[in-house]
């Protein structure tokens, strides 16, 4: 139950955007920018794998979810990837500079003091570019914010991955500027209307 | 030194700022909106007191001494409620709805499951209104981003206290569109340009 009175049943972020429109258009604009247009050289695949990476790592069950159904969507033939990454990021079949990448991105999680030039050196070793190196971090924070959002204000988080699937193939299609997809919660569903 | 060659001598988030304009637009956006715009309850000053007490918790020096700058000019001749905020929230003299709405600010830097029903009806049993309260989380988890980014990437982050109040006195006047005051390291600095 909603720590608010969010009055739909949107699940996740979205009841979160559309009860607060003003602050709705800042934060769909920097999923967009950073996740959905086009990029010098990481795919919105990948870009999406580090998202629900990130939202695994803060247990943040809608954006790990959905982010794992975008970037499936987004990998196309190379979905077995996101499976990989998260059984083990340092064995799945993903580039060496991904998993440099992603390494960033775990220190993020923790905190921004968490990552040193260890890491860096690691990335950049690999062929990593300052503006993916930028992009790679500010991933990361924002999912320390999406999932802080999403989890701080207890939205309802459906289980059910045919929801996830739906909701991801329409993300993966038309980015973050289109209005939600209504999904319809199950009868056994924990979730008041 | 910053982790990624940033190519000004701006501090802090505004060398990234400069680094990206693409994702420059959305952060600043989100920052006015949050903070500077007009809100039907909550001051000015009392919203950069809650971001700058979350970017203290997340021992972030430039976003904590800038927004505590901020603040200071926002509050006016209430100033030392910042100062008040810093050394204890529990016996500040701020308003019980403050105090509320700060210890959610605190349960959401931990992690978004850390608010409970428990910081929700305490926030609601002082007055507090579901918006106060989506803003309060959104704030709070807006500067667990801020906070990693600037310190993720290494930013500079001078110490000069001079530099955040002059920097702070044009935020508070002006928002978060304007561009940034440029200011001049000292030559103890420890800064690479």
């Amino acid at each position: 139950m909603p720590h608010i009175d969010l009055t739909t049943d949107f699940p996740g972020i979205r009841s979160l955007l559309l009860f607060r429109p003003e602050t709705a258009a800042p934060l769909n604009h920097l999923a967009q920018t950073l996740l959905h247009d086009p990029h010098e050289s990481l795919s919105a695949g990948e870009r999406e794998l580090i998202a629900s990476y990130v939202s695994r790592l803060n247990e943040c069950t809608y954006c790990s979810n959905i982010h794992e159904a975008i970037a499936r969507h987004q990998l196309g033939d190379q979905a077995n990837l996101m499976d990989e990454v998260l059984r083990d990021p340092g064995t799945a079949s993903i580039t060496p500079k991904l998993r440099a990448l992603l390494a960033i991105a775990a220190k993020v999680q923790e905190g921004g003091k968490h990552v040193t030039s260890r890491e860096i050196d690691a990335a950049k070793a690999e062929g990593a570019t300052d503006i993916e190196i930028h992009d790679t971090v500010l991933i990361a924070a924002a999912f320390c914010m999406y999932n802080r959002y999403v989890d701080g204000l207890a939205t309802w988080q459906p289980d059910d991955p045919a929801m996830y699937n739906k909701m991801g193939e329409q993300r993966a299609r038309e980015g973050y500027y289109t209005p939600p997809v209504k999904v319809t919660p199950r009868e056994s569903e924990p979730h008041v209307l």
